[in-house]
């Protein structure tokens, strides 16, 4: 390696894996309570792995028929390079093992955290927290890992000095890119799936239990209580996971390539320029371990400490990021400094308002989710009105925010010079990676929340004493509050990386067409397009601009395919559910015991039937996100992909905002009700206000994360088929 | 006029007007009814013509501003052509007339219809459509007619031959399309006040009477129930009349300007180019008028019947238009007359299969309506999942089919060459004047619908004998078919004269160049720009690309825009609809006797409650639909607001079919279960699905259809605006 601070970035990675071990260890060593509580947790970690083993076979399959493809089209048709079906299973092989150790991790520390609730609340946040930064610093870490060792082999088979360095930094940038199409289609997976796994589960287990028999939230004679509990752990750590290491990757990765372009004609600039994202996410992994050993109180430390301890561990992550990046762009030693580090800092300020502002609209210690709540008073129906007039209303403030850090970091990395736009698109690409940088910690309390969901599951199906499922219930209160901020912040982040990558398409297609072989069907595209073609040659060529009908019809169909894939999604929990129903009212028509406490109920039977519900109903919304992108560009080319993306990021960015705050807001009126507000349980409001939640649930947990992937996916789908695209266009 | 072809436009326009007139006659002949029934009417027209005023005040007053603001900017800025301000004024004026003479037959009708159901179906059939005709053809004739006088009274004052013709034929072009802002921001007081107006009676009539105080629909009793009869007529005679009124005008409009620039360099035909849409317009007119006799049955026809019959009409309209054109467009004798009739052809194809797919989606004779239905079983939030799943599925093959009909028209129009821009939009812009040629019939069929709900109401309320509520209601199940028909058909026409509108921009921004004054501060744009620039010289000149991040900003703003004005008008029901719920109970309790039947109900102070809340409620979505764009070209300049066009295009198309289809099928979901399926009335799914069928209320009659006012009417701000964007953008 010719460029010796590189080897800071797998260091960093290096250490943070070093913790995960190290939390991962402290944590087992902790007690894992009576028999009853181990047993509990022996279900849900068998439901885990029982879930777990069945989608792993599902990615089999589809990963090694796309490996079969994509080797087919580097080998025999030379439409992509010979090293990107390898980085495509890569990137799916360590996305996949990162969701594996969060979810070993969660299922092991739920018990654990009951027991230690039952000495104290501070102890019990311990462990939770420290469970969830497993996931976190893995996530980081293997990611950071495997990128950052992909560049070195790929630079050393490609080398990036001499002669040949630049067009080889773009093929090397270039191919890892396929790393993250691994890491996406593995988060579809992990994402959508276990979306609609979660939900099936969730809505199933409360129609039967609480609707028709009256027996409480995680009660053990639920049969689909375990999947349930399983869920939790699918949606939100395994899938939560998944989402954010590949817009972890994916921001590094197309910032990588937009920094190869951004110092044309500047041979060794464009190194540093394509390690420099990499050596800023090492910064932010080393500071969010950091972060995560000031997240402790005091015994007997009340709500509002345990929430300002976790506010501690992140914003002075964030802080010490924004100062230590500077000094790191300052040692690389990339022009505009100061430009560069703006868009980093752009990016970390974008991620924490967003994270404010969903805290605004689905708390319900603010007016908006109150209004909700009131609204209760004349029904469901004007519950769910106003939970979707505010839902939708929702969206102004990180639209405006997403928007407005798109112009800083733009117009700061560029110098404020608009023509000078490579550059700005770098900027761009360093907001994705700055908001992403402190992930190691954020991910961490996005994942804390189910493991305490869960410890409070188990308390509660242990008959531990009331005090230790009051403390978990005060750790759970906490976790629905960062889940909610975890979420805007995984939208926002999914925004600007897959921006990042649309502008990335452009060098795919250039490395494409430095590759590609006889088989190039396009008149003569390399006799016009010089090696160094300029973005401006390129959208002239292909014709990118808006009044290209092309462009309009795929902004339609980006849009049509937000709608589409969400509406899917709703529907497939739906079915899911209503197949979960039939199962739970077997079991207890079959073993009248069940009921009253004598006969065990068959909860892996439960799992399983989510589980393969998940995996049917998946099968056609991810068609449909794999699908299209190559349909379009085999129809129309290059224009009518980049519309589709355009189309699709616009929509589902906004539309994935509206249905995560629509849903977290009804979820959090029925608290207020339910905290003895508007009449207090079943009181008309209360009624009104559980309708609103149980819609909510698809809409928050489902079909708007899920949004998430489409956006990402498509993104990655396009990179991945730039030859095809160039080669065989119809129209 | 150089060209005499051209007064068959006005000829026909004025034709279109006298079977208005005649139609209107003919009703006022009809018997009016008892006694009671006139009473009731009188109250209905009362309470119409309330709204009316208040609502021509708020415009008056608007309008009078902007009329100000644009005399500013053409008199001293030199900003915007002097004519313009006037045709702004025409434009207003004209479509505030048409509304009005279709709500004063439409309040006339209700109680005739009632009076020829007494003898019988087909009498009652005849009566409610004709009378609908009465507005489709006020709408075709009035907007025609004043398109074609201005035309005329334009190229009077800059001669369109010569050689200044071009360039004068621009100016007239471009100058007229300020008709359509008027026309445009006309319908957003009639379509987003009318729907926020209609959707608070109709939810606050059925929250007190209903729900509180089990009494029927249409009840005299309600205080209420006259507001929502008035409703109907302001939401779906009014409101759909501007609606449709704005797309007649803004695509016969685009599509001249689009036809300037088709056939640059040749003069002649350039004139031609400009008045064929207005000729193929005028043909619709005529075979329009040809539709309506069409539409009768024979006595004691059964509703099958009813609808073949409206059918026929409307496809034999289609049907002629189809084939005149051809013969039009060859007299006319522009050059590829197949491509441009293709497009035509390819308009009207769209427009029927739209409607056809939305009533499949929201008919309860299929699959999907009953699904919502069945989905009752398990209570309302299943309906509501459900019905918000399908909504969005549903969104599928309508914008297939736009974006399949953008592109057969373009490359149908451009002889299937790509790089011939300007022919293709030309195409376009023919494929909306198509799809919109037989509007005179179509909307009739929209308007007759709350013609026959009125008149069964007023048959309720008149407490006429059973077997005439039986014929109004068979009338009005119809007028349920053709509303969802025509709300898909308004959606669908309305993407694509935006659509042309987007296109016709870019002739907007050449006029404000070569008439803007010495206030062009953008540096020397003119001395850089010839005036034949090409649309590529304008795309590279202002970035109009996918890579520029301030089209990416628009395009993420647009689709916000979509969001936050559904998201507002939604709260805007809840909360008038609040009010009124307050006005009912206080008349309830103030005077007892009300409910007893001893005391009149003040059904006044509901419509003039229901009127206040309506224009307060309108304030803020209509002051961001006008601003938004100016912001956004005083920032980003052109291509800041192209990106927003296509963002809220994108979005606002894709939302606004989902809006309208989910409430449609929750509608006669309800319907459905409420016709003795799935245990029928007071069942547990017919609960569920009143729910739904509240929630789809504002879906469907407000927040969807004021989706179509705001892509259109951005549109048509921009093009105002275009003297100012080119002259003041500041980044």
């Amino acid at each position: 390696m010719s460029y010796p601070l590189f080897w800071f970035a797998p260091i960093s990675a290096l250490i943070a894996l070093f913790f995960a071990w190290r939390f991962y260890a402290g944590m087992i060593k902790q007690h894992p309570g009576n028999e009853r509580m181990v047993e509990i947790a022996s279900y849900v970690s068998d439901g885990a792995r029982a879930y777990l083993k069945q989608q792993y076979k599902a990615v089999l399959i589809v990963f090694t028929v796309l490996f079969l493809v994509f080797a087919l089209l580097a080998l025999v048709f030379k439409l992509m390079n010979v090293w990107s079906p390898l980085a495509f299973i890569t990137g799916g092989f360590f996305s996949g093992l990162a969701g594996f150790f969060g979810m070993k991790t969660a299922t092991a520390a739920a018990s654990r955290t009951a027991e230690a609730a039952r000495h104290s609340l501070d102890q019990g946040l311990r462990v939770a927290f420290r469970s969830g930064a497993v996931m976190g610093l893995s996530v980081v870490g293997l990611g950071l890992l495997a990128i950052s060792m992909g560049f070195f082999i790929l630079s050393s088979i490609y080398p990036i000095s001499g002669p040949d360095g630049p067009d080889n930094l773009l093929i090397v940038t270039t191919t890892l890119l396929l790393y993250g199409m691994g890491a996406s289609l593995q988060a579809l997976f992990a994402r959508v799936g276990g979306g609609i796994y979660t939900k099936a589960a969730d809505v199933g287990a409360d129609l039967v239990g609480k609707v028709e028999n009256s027996i409480p939230e995680d009660d053990p004679r639920n049969p689909a209580t375990i999947a349930d509990n399983v869920g939790d752990f699918v949606g939100d750590v395994a899938g939560m996971g998944a989402d954010l290491f590949e817009s972890y990757c994916g921001s590094i990765l197309a910032t990588a390539t937009l920094g190869v372009a951004a110092f044309l004609g500047m041979p060794d600039l464009q190194v540093k320029a394509a390690v420099a994202p990499m050596l800023v996410a090492g910064l932010g992994a080393l500071l969010s371990v950091l972060g995560v050993f000031l997240v402790r109180v005091k015994s007997g430390a009340d709500q509002k400490a345990l929430l300002h301890s976790l506010d501690r561990g992140i914003n002075t992550s964030a802080l010490l990021v924004a100062i230590g990046s500077l000094g790191m762009l300052y040692v690389i030693g990339l022009p505009n400094v100061l430009g560069i580090w703006g868009a980093v800092v752009t990016g970390l300020v974008v991620g924490i308002i967003i994270g404010k502002a969903t805290e605004y609209y689905t708390s319900h210690a603010h007016r908006p989710t109150q209004k909700i709540a009131e609204a209760g008073a004349t029904g469901p129906a004007t519950v769910i009105i106003s939970g979707i007039g505010t839902g939708m209303i929702s969206t102004t403030i990180p639209v405006i925010v997403v928007a407005a850090g798109i112009m800083i970091s733009f117009y700061s990395a560029s110098g404020f010079d608009s023509t000078n736009v490579a550059m700005g698109l770098y900027g761009i690409g360093f907001a994705a990676v700055g908001m992403l940088s402190t992930l190691g910690i954020t991910l961490a309390t996005d994942a804390y929340g189910p493991i305490a969901d869960n410890a409070g599951g188990n308390a509660e199906m242990s008959e531990l004493p009331p005090e230790v499922r009051e403390r978990t219930d005060a750790l759970d209160a906490l976790g629905n509050t960062t889940a909610a901020i975890g979420k805007g912040f995984a939208i926002g982040s999914a925004a600007l990386t897959a921006l990042a990558l649309l502008a990335s398409y452009m060098e795919q297609l250039k490395a494409a067409l430095l590759e590609a072989g006889d088989m190039l069907v396009f008149p003569d595209l390399r006799e016009i397009m010089p090696a160094d073609a300029s973005y401006w040659d390129f959208i002239d060529f292909f014709q990118i601009d808006l009044l290209n009908p092309t462009v309009l019809v795929g902004i339609f169909i980006g849009s049509l395919m937000a709608f589409l894939f969400c509406g899917l999604t709703m529907n497939a929990v739906g079915r899911a559910a209503g197949e979960m129903v039939a199962e739970v009212r077997r079991q207890f028509k079959e073993k009248p015991g069940i009921l009253s406490g004598t006969e065990k109920p068959d909860y892996a039977r439960c799992v399983a039937i989510s589980t393969v519900g998940a995996q049917r109903e998946m099968k056609l919304p991810a068609i449909l996100a794999v699908a299209v992108p190559v349909i379009m560009g085999i129809l129309f080319g290059p224009a009518g992909v980049v519309g589709l993306l355009a189309g699709a990021l616009g929509s589902g960015f906004v539309l994935a905002v509206f249905m995560a705050n629509a849903g977290g807001a009804w979820d959090n009126a029925k608290k207020y009700v339910e905290e003895g507000n508007l009449g207090g349980k079943n009181s008309t409001a209360h009624k009104a206000t559980v309708i609103g939640d149980t819609v909510g649930d698809p809409f928050k947990d489902t079909s708007g994360p899920s949004l998430n992937i489409l956006i990402k996916l498509m993104s990655m789908v396009s990179i991945a088929m730039a030859g095809i695209t160039i080669s065989c266009q119809v129209l």
